[in-house]
């Protein structure tokens, strides 16, 4: 799937450049946007299914820097998916080539007991 | 009361200097080390209470810039309470003299029924 | 000029709602598009005028929560243009009503000197 | 290194709990303040030797939340360095134990050029 995106200029640091903890931040705004593609958008998770879907895993590759105005896109898909764990995997690509990947690992949480519950059928889905 | 902080990299913006909006982040800031030296930290106020402040009105005029780096201080104080409202007014300074001037308004909500509800006798302390 | 926005799930905060700070990010995304539709983005106002846009006065009412999901939209235009000094006004709304209001005072720098400068023509467009 | 910091409201979200994007932020607080323990603060390795640290991989595992108002410190180290790479150890610990576990990889950049250079030897103490 695909998610296009523009840098804010709020995004940005003194280097000039947008500062790295924002793209964990576009990561999120992409896996929103695969949850409302499939139908299910995270508010419905949260409220229909009562379940909080956390981040237990990060990792980010930096190859080449975002500037503001910049346009760009998140190519990211399922990378995994077992009982209880799911991974999405991200490529950050502009009109210059590989700007960055991204790696993500999640479970899903009962909202009142906090415990871990296994991934609800919904977010199976291909 | 005065509250000290440094500038962290990450608030700065791609104009080299710290992005505005960071600017009632620090006033939050605070406003939480207000109400610990108070001795009722804003955890205690959404528990025992089960009050949210929340805010309403915001201002700020920026003076001169903060960098990456720099030591200031907030001189802040509570400029106004009646039953339901109140307000901070926060005098920003660095050792070239004042950087900023804000001014913030809140009310409580029970966290409950989301209704306003009178500011706790705890919070009317001078 | 209507500037239309959903709010991501990292911007809100332990209360359920769009932290505050936001806002301030939102108009800047608005001020962004405005430039944009007017043919003269701010990198391009940044690096063909030399100029950087300083925020030099903020002030937001809030009236109602946003939550995560929610989608909404910023009515504003500029509501003061004199040589040196210019204002826009924002309307935040969403399907329920009026969300916020604020506004934003700017100056214009030269960037290389830090010195105020006239208001360049192109900005000057209604 | 031990850095000590204490959560801020504005650092939550809407699950009540740290957003995971502020953890490599916390982790650049603790990189600043080891470069004021060395006696070399970031900005004088920008403005005196001219270069930019830069962040080229970062990776997170998030064992448990951290909450509004939690103190927590960060133990941190660096684990590796070659001729033009080094990299950071972190664990986020509070009175409950471990609450994460980062990596952050750098390389120095020329802030003219923008080229890799070799990390300097003030960066070498141990």
């Amino acid at each position: 799937m695909i998610y296009r995106r523009k840098v804010n200029f709020y995004e940005t640091d003194a280097q000039g450049i947008v500062h790295h903890s924002n793209y964990p931040r576009y990561f999120e705004e992409a896996r929103g946007y695969y949850l409302e593609q499939i139908g299910y958008p995270y508010e419905r998770v949260r409220e229909e299914l009562g379940i909080d879907i956390v981040l237990i895993e990060l990792s980010v590759k930096y190859k080449k820097p975002l500037f503001y105005g910049d346009e760009f896109e998140i190519d990211f898909h399922i990378s995994h998916m077992d009982r209880f764990v799911f991974s999405f995997d991200y490529r950050v690509k502009n009109k210059d080539g590989l700007i960055a990947e991204g790696k993500t690992v999640h479970t899903c949480l009962d909202r009142k007991t906090r415990k871990i519950v296994s991934i609800p059928d919904i977010l199976r889905v291909k």
